[in-house]
């Protein structure tokens, strides 16, 4: 994780000693090269992140980690279960259970009788929940839209390209 | 964030309506783009930093902040101030005065003066603290490395090109 903002050590361009490259040497800028992209992809990410967790705050007064478990919760009309849910949300350091109870107190959500097990519950939103998340999930569809904006719709598809590729190999490798 | 997993609502692919788009739906496809995008882009980080956080808990028992607080400290051999680490963190969720007086019990970083602040002090890392994070970042390279390896070089080189262009534009936007 970690290491880059905007000084940044040039870990791909390292002098080439000799023509030819042996495997050792080619190994090195091969490692080097995927550091590069996850720095890289790690610093955009962050970036945005945090552009949004602090606009998420000044125009709605809420946390990322309640945008994001809201976010959850609107894809499944049927509920989640603590485990579930915990296990899909996006952000780390949300307190789950805490989130949960706010929002269940200021009507947002409710907990249900899990209709597999009796004895465990899901969470889901309310119509008010629904309602509420509706209208925050279409500015933020606009901020990032606005700071992905200077980036060309030929790139952005190229991205969605290349990334998704990425997806299926990383479902595939760490999917267990 | 939030939003998706494996199942991923179509955002993209909106039947459309007729031949000629007008002003108002190309908006609408921009901004499905650009969420799109963001939603790929986001959750291929969180995979990977999933996977990182728990490798480096199990091989080496530290938490994915402690790794990045390190990873901060390295690229600044004079030190940092708390603020400027903070600011510099990739990880959120970490308590950073918690993790620094740990890593200073344990040798491996110390506070000094701050030579341009006298009341101020930075902290560093020591040779000890540098040499234990150069062991954890040749490892952290090496995952790293194996979780891209399915990715061409050459698609690899295209997503740095493309990611790096997206970060001057959200340099430009976001710095204040």
């Amino acid at each position: 994780m970690a290491l880059e903002r905007d000084v940044e050590p040039d870990v791909e361009n390292k002098p080439d000693p000799g023509q030819a490259l042996d495997l050792a040497s080619r190994l090195t800028q091969d490692h080097h090269q995927s550091l590069k992209l996850w720095l890289r992809m790690l610093s955009c990410t962050v970036k945005i992140e945090n552009e949004i967790r602090s606009r998420l705050r000044a125009t709605f007064g809420i946390t990322l980690p309640r945008f994001d478990l809201m976010a959850q919760l609107e894809r499944y009309p049927d509920g989640l279960r603590m485990g579930e849910l915990s296990k899909r949300m996006m952000v780390t350091g949300g307190n789950i259970t805490g989130i949960t109870d706010q929002l269940e107190q200021e009507g947002l959500v409710v907990r249900v009788p899990d209709p597999r097990d009796g004895r465990a519950y899901s969470v889901k939103l309310t119509q008010e929940g629904r309602k509420a998340f509706a209208i925050m999930a279409e500015t933020h569809e606009a901020w990032v839209a606005e700071l992905l904006a200077p980036i060309a719709h030929d790139d952005k598809a190229q991205l969605i390209n290349l990334l998704s590729q990425m997806k299926r190999h990383l479902n595939e490798g760490t999917n267990r």
